[in-house]
């Protein structure tokens, strides 16, 4: 085993792993209809765009899924994991990375993943 | 000990209830800074606002009491109970109750209390 | 309409209330498994326990449900509504109400309703 | 600029974060007292160790911390992100890693960071 040095790249992709879990756990589970979704969406990429490190944040709420969950007595959902679709960019030192969220239905999973990965030459 | 029905007024209240404990364990904790706790507000307005028997509600956040928590390296803070001053009002058959929430410095405890009862005669 | 004074019973069902908002949206979403679900059964009642006027909790996790929902690709949950069963008791003054959260296959919805109230005749 | 293929390293890091990020914002805000500490740190650490890849964890709520806080009218609090002191191990194919989260006085900020990176020599 060798110990290794820590980098700007290991810690972009650190912080981009916070703020993805960060998201999924404190928004999933509010309350949410086909009328509210969109402030929703507006808050979340606020709220985490102001933590440390994020340049670029997107979050979507897909619509369609969302309608499918509308059939309780109530018409309201809570907002799921599988209905997020989120892509944040993160900036540490001479790295950037951007990672994602999307429902892989294979998985039958909101799995997360690095999407891409940038050295800045200085 | 005397057994009781439930009545329009119980329900109304256990419901106004929901609502405030609900609205305070899901949106507590969410990054937020003076730029955007506006967002911040109105998304947790419309998504309590989705739920069963919400006719009215209004959530403020203390922007003084924000701005004296901004004071870490990264100036942001999260949403805290303290920072919250709601009021809702909950409609079941006969009755509406108003409720809200709101800092309580001799308690130093963020109360909810019942503000208003209202029996309509029918 | 007539506006009325507040009650032992009404703070009651009102702090009911209160408890099954905060422990719904504070807990749903923790990861969960066969193997885990009894310590955050445990803890939950233990969290919710400690809040103002809660003088008995039970908090069960549907077992079968959970099993149901471990077919993703890495043989975990997160803890859903409906998987929860939930019984509270709360004491205010001369009045004790017993709550409780259920999922009603009917409604497809996680009902939070009043189960029981006493007045204590003093 | 440079685009990279991602390594174990950056996925053991990615998913590392997402741990610590998972954890604080699923948690943090649970009504908790000295009693009750245990089982709350108990039922922590067994759901986050569910998540994919987690090796190790260990989550402690800091007593004294949580003492201070008892002070309001009805004594207990709610667990607070400076209260947490984690440490997670991820291990992503030949990579393993080690990242924790403590609260940092200087920076008035329960830091996370990267505490160790290994890899294993095939």
């Amino acid at each position: 085993m060798v110990q290794e040095k820590t980098t700007d790249r290991d810690n972009a992709l650190f912080e981009a792993g916070i703020k993805l879990g960060a998201l999924y756990h404190q928004f999933t589970g509010s309350p949410v209809n086909l009328d509210t979704a969109s402030s929703l969406e507006q808050a979340i990429q606020e709220s985490i765009s102001v933590q440390p490190y994020v340049e670029e944040i997107s979050v979507k709420i897909d619509r369609n899924l969302l309608k499918s969950k509308l059939n309780n007595e109530f018409g309201y959902s809570e907002l799921q994991g599988p209905m997020l679709k989120v892509n944040i960019t993160v900036g540490y030192g001479s790295s950037k990375v951007r990672v994602g969220m999307e429902y892989d239905p294979k998985l039958n999973y909101p799995l997360m993943k690095i999407l891409e990965i940038e050295e800045i030459n200085v």
